[in-house]
């Protein structure tokens, strides 16, 4: 069976909630098909990293959830503050882009 | 000459309209260049896809409407209210990934 | 090293001075992994290709701006208008679509 890696890029703080729920449709259709999602969050979407309540729907097998260092800076946020098994990158869209460098598919939400 | 498919996601009910354009304008550019084009209506640009004359410059050589169902259950639309012609998938992002990892390259309005 | 070509889509008004800001920031942590971006500013982005000064931040080595004709007709923006050293495709869409086929990488803003 071929399998995929996606790369999500979740941006817009209001579209959190309804970008999470896609990503667990995304991962419930998929089933073995999907060998990995990261979930990339940044620019004002940023914020749904400190919320782990927020998060719940993503600590589950092959989702990976990614902060964006240059977004926790422009809004202040410290990483202490960050949900638990968070990965930080230096710049979320160079995440994005070198994924897909490696072979990774892209969804933007 | 090469040709390209395309896949398009639509997801804000408020860039319904200036998408259709924007698809109309890339089918009229590209041309023979182009194979296919299916764009794919989710989350609350979901609306979408009951509404025949808003669609109406889809309807044409070479363009594919899909409709997602998750978004069709979650806004309460009954399927029998989608316009003509129009394919329902489980999941538009799931749609739109395996679009990709068989060669379509991915445009996100 | 491998390097990558990154084609970055600009779509909305609201969204021009933090897309701008990801994009140095993209940039800043690519290096040489970088070999060249193209921003193309389309659909009510559009009108940062007339603000020179909102645009400072491109005017650097390996950053291309470009902008999209249907734009700039939709919002009848005058070609002359235009700030220095842009191109002008026919299609916004059209030329990210190209990019990709090219083996460029997609970056929705």
């Amino acid at each position: 069976m071929v399998t995929m890696k996606v790369v999500v890029q979740i941006s817009e703080r209001e579209k959190v909630q309804q970008s999470i729920r896609s990503v667990i449709n995304l991962v419930n259709e998929l089933k073995d098909e999907l060998e990995e999602v990261e979930v990339v969050f940044h620019q004002s979407a940023i914020f749904a990293t400190t919320d782990r309540e927020l998060l719940k729907p993503l600590y589950r097998d092959k989702i990976k959830v990614v902060a964006c260092k240059n977004s926790l800076i422009a809004q202040n946020i410290k990483e202490e503050a960050l949900a638990e098994g968070i990965k930080i990158v230096n710049s979320g869209v160079a995440e994005i882009v070198r994924k897909q460098k490696e072979g990774w598919i892209y969804l933007r939400l």
